[in-house]
């Protein structure tokens, strides 16, 4: 739907379209000189349209034409003048239209007045638009595949699993959850320079593993599996295998590389060098980075670095690989990431971009205009009803939706926040919820997001004791099974119902309780209407009403409505604006209702739609 | 002053300048990436100003410097870096300065790390900015004269008092109420061919002196004068005598012609030409107007016409006119006023274009977009304080405050409103105050306006009974004294007050009565502050309380206030957030009130400023 202002000087009609390639889609006026079109595009990848508009003589004609015969006025030049255009634009138009507009002229001349919406169409099409106004962008309209919109997540470091044909063996447990794309920390050898032991510290020990953003070593670079990991066979056969099971595998580019990287030797010029010669480790004084060397985008070789790195994702495109989770995109070129997303989806629009650029808010927003599909936002840092609220109207109610989907994550490896931290059990059940209903994508880092890992290195550190980055942790997940269920649970819900599959209809409702947060989110095409209730204090029970915008969704207030609860399958009746809730963090600390409008009795059953 | 959002990638520092012709002005980063700076123009015209914004190396190598100094780390590589950087700078600069930054250079290489604001300075100055971003458009400034911001206009027929001789007995009365412009309607010679008799009647009699709008006849057409009037040298006296009492002549510019027009003889192209050979006369069925033939902007012979229509202007010019009313403009190319408006103005930026664009808002704006000073707008009516609050919000809080200035007419020959015909005097008093205190500019049609005149040509209509535009009325000015004594009390205050001079601060005040609309006007550098309270009801005495915004003017809710009554020379003592007001529209339907803030008592005088 496109939106503008469109007016001429003087009183003529103005005619307007959307032109979309070498189609064109009709606009109409609204009111107040504000005009409005649709046009539908089906195929993936970038689309651009524009809009024309013009003084439509033609109708002016008409519009005058009948004023006067109202007014029983003279109106034979009138005629003549109608004929004149009629003939100019069959001149113009193919053979059979050309004749339809010809014989319109010889009625004219006969003084039959009628021109009827046929004849108006035709001289739409084919009489000459003098001094067309044609705005002066071409405006860009990309469509994703769905699974840019509705996706979820789920983070896990192979290697403590195993080997990749280990990590065939949590497929099935994984894809059961009901997650569509596994994600993996870089898969790559691990340099040996400087490289970090347990808990980040500076020494490693002979078998420490080393952190895998540690990219690169003398067994290779981007474009190298780890050893420990298994050979390029293997990697292709668990995509595959993941395929079958409808997960997708989605690999971390974070272009940056450990002293020990191929590139060092063989393309120093893509560093920074300093005077006296050494590559520019990196660093955040007082802090040294010194196992990561950036890459310097501005390097004089920039066009070789930039091949290069772009055919990094197309080296892996080439293993299976359609879904890459980027590193750090904001500490890189912005007009490399604008080159390389667009050009790769050229050929390969399917691809899915999942930026991690944890800063300002305006730079996120401008990595998405470049062309990341998805992206990591401040969700694990938003736990007060006032905080989310904002955010993500912000997000969902303002041009932001245009071009930004936000992917929730409650925890990442880098990620403990201080809400999980303190929550226990109840905290991980409540944000959980809230990123697989406030959010169409979300993602978890498991199996430490299941077994409620909460020990932070250390107090006010959002990083893991013992964190998976630094070292090999062999997880129980027969713990797990409680919250797999949940998860489960979830997102079957997510699968079964459309309203979930989507932010742009996220509506925030009054609760009288700060603690308790209620929205919906609801399906134009099937009316399906999901309403999620929340506890946000994982310490205590909650009560409170939470008001219905029964007006808003075309319920009467005196309906009668089922609500089914998707968490504990409790199904209730209810009429009126508000509801009673009560939940303890102990059992589940929220509510995901189906809101079905009750219909008839028939019989012994009651339907409800 | 210009704000933009600004980042890049990376964590570098960032600088940003405003390059307004061949000078910069820098910009600072406010909050979350929004910069701003500040530039300044006194000449009159046209400017044009882009943003220029690019990674500052040095000033990067400063903070990360200053970083690793404090936590005393090994920083020769540094200092190294840094010499090199001064040292480019160095061969960039002019002799001097280039010496400074090779002196820098060495310091550092002595291991010197200071670096102060006249070096940072000379580096902002001559380091090369490497891929400088700049905005792609530039962007326009458009300075005009003073009399564009604030302004006062009388309109009157001149054939009404006589001659341009006659018309200079009238100069010092019009000055002495306060007016700036006095605008004649169009004084050239009328048409005879379908020539409008009093009251818009079809048929004229033979001394019917027709509508100056039907512009034209065997006497000449736009750039000569009608006869009655006299002559040139007539016009270009009185031009010269109303300068000296501060007058502007304002000419009625409207680009239409009588059938006996010179250009319907001369340029027969120039018109829209019927099927039958005959001009298109103006219609809006099933109303004629074979008076009037409208000027087709669009026809072949475009360029010729245009230039004919912009030295209209140059003529009017030369003559000593440097205000013009226009006509309908809205009804005219777009194109046209563009181009004629920015080139008379590249010569003569001290023109005033006046629109009088009564038609639908977004038109009207373009208009001022393209070049028009001023426009008329809804003013006449939004008579109820919700209407008048919204629209002067409009104007002056949002966008349109940047391009559009609103003058508010009352009355004009073609408007006389109901509020008008059945307010009796106290609301022609109420609209003229009105008029005066929300717009910096504003005008009457008078006499008229002074002596009340509120008959409508019939029930309904908005014409005048008896209108100007169609016969010569001599007016008894003896009977206006008191309403002129109480406009020239107004445009005094006018004058002495900054806070009237201006429309961008007007701000709406709370009343606890719906009659009565109360706004505030200020001015930032002389803090003159002006409170206009007006009872709308034309009809009653009416009473209330008025809420003032203390906090907001820097005044404390005990503090002790003077207002001075501009109307009626009252003064009174406050202090509070409340003033109570009794307004009958029978005595002064309202308070001109100057808040003066008590400073301190010094033996028997109080102080305020």
């Amino acid at each position: 739907m496109v939106e503008a202002d469109i007016f001429a000087d003087g009183h003529e009609v103005v005619s307007a379209v959307l032109k979309v390639g070498d189609r064109e889609w009709p606009m109409k006026a609204l009111v107040n000189d504000r005009w409005r079109g649709e046009f539908t595009v089906s195929e993936l990848g970038l689309h651009s349209y524009t809009i024309e508009a013009w003084v439509n003589h033609f109708e002016t004609w008409r519009r005058d034409v009948e004023k006067k015969r109202k007014a029983e006025m003279e109106i034979g030049s009138e005629l003549l003048a109608g004929a004149q255009m009629l003939e100019h634009a069959a001149a113009r138009a193919p053979k059979t239209e050309s004749r339809e507009l010809q014989d319109a002229a010889n009625r004219l001349l006969t003084g039959d007045v009628a021109v009827d919406e046929r004849i108006s169409q035709l001289m739409f099409r084919h009489a000459e638009r003098l001094f067309p106004a044609r705005y002066e962008r071409d405006l860009k309209l990309l469509v994703e595949p769905e699974l840019a919109r509705f996706s979820a997540w789920y983070e896990m470091f192979p290697r403590s699993v195993g080997t990749f044909r280990d990590c065939e063996r949590v497929l099935p447990e994984i894809a059961g959850m009901g997650f569509d794309i596994l994600y993996f920390p870089p898969i790559h050898p691990i340099g040996q320079s400087f490289r970090k032991g347990p808990n980040n510290r500076l020494e490693a020990g002979p078998n420490d593993p080393g952190s895998p953003w540690a990219i690169g070593s003398e067994e290779g670079g981007h474009k190298s599996i780890h050893p420990a990991l298994g050979t390029f066979e293997d990697f292709r056969h668990l995509v595959t295998e993941a395929t079958k099971s409808n997960l997708h595998i989605a690999l971390d580019i974070a272009f940056q590389c450990s002293p020990d990287h191929p590139y060092v030797r063989e393309h120093k010029q893509w560093f920074r060098i300093r005077p006296d010669g050494s590559i520019q480790y990196a660093e955040n004084p007082p802090k040294k980075y010194q196992d990561i060397y950036p890459i310097n985008f501005e390097t004089d070789d920039w066009q070789a670095l930039w091949e290069e790195l772009r055919s990094i994702f197309q080296f892996w495109i080439d293993q299976g690989v359609k879904v890459f989770r980027v590193d750090n995109p904001h500490t890189k070129s912005f007009r490399f990431w604008e080159w390389c997303i667009s050009t790769l989806k050229e050929k390969h629009p399917e691809l899915i971009f999942l930026s991690e650029a944890f800063t300002r808010p305006k730079m996120m927003y401008y990595l998405a205009k470049l062309g990341f599909t998805q992206s990591y936002n401040y969700f694990p840092w938003r736990n007060h009803k006032r905080e989310l609220t904002k955010y993500f109207t912000e997000l969902t109610r303002t041009q932001v939706k245009e071009y930004f989907r936000a992917n929730l994550w409650p925890n990442t490896p880098d990620i403990l926040t201080e809400y999980l931290q303190f929550g226990g059990r109840p905290a991980f059940v409540t944000r959980f919820i809230l990123a697989a209903t406030l959010g169409a994508s979300y993602g978890i880092y498991g199996p430490a997001f299941e077994l409620c890992e909460n020990k932070p290195r250390e107090p006010g550190s959002e990083e893991y004791l013992n964190s998976e980055k630094y070292e090999i942790r062999h997880w129980d997940t027969s713990k797990a099974r409680n919250m797999r269920d949940l998860i489960k649970r979830v997102n079957q819900a997510r699968r079964v119902h459309p309203a979930l599959q989507s932010d742009h209809s996220l509506e925030f409702m009054e609760t009288d309780n700060e603690q308790i947060i209620a929205y919906a989110k609801s399906d134009p095409e099937t009316t399906d209407l999901v309403v999620t209730v929340v506890n946000l204090d994982p310490h205590h029970t909650q009560r409170g009403w939470v008001s219905l915008p029964l007006e808003r969704w075309g319920i009467g207030p005196t309906d009668n409505l089922q609500f089914h609860d998707l968490l504990t399958d409790a199904r209730f009746l209810w009429s009126g604006r508000r509801i009673y809730v009560e939940l303890d963090p102990q059992f589940v600390p929220a509510h995901l209702l189906v809101l079905r409008r009750y219909v008839r009795t028939e019989r012994d059953f009651d339907y409800f739609l």
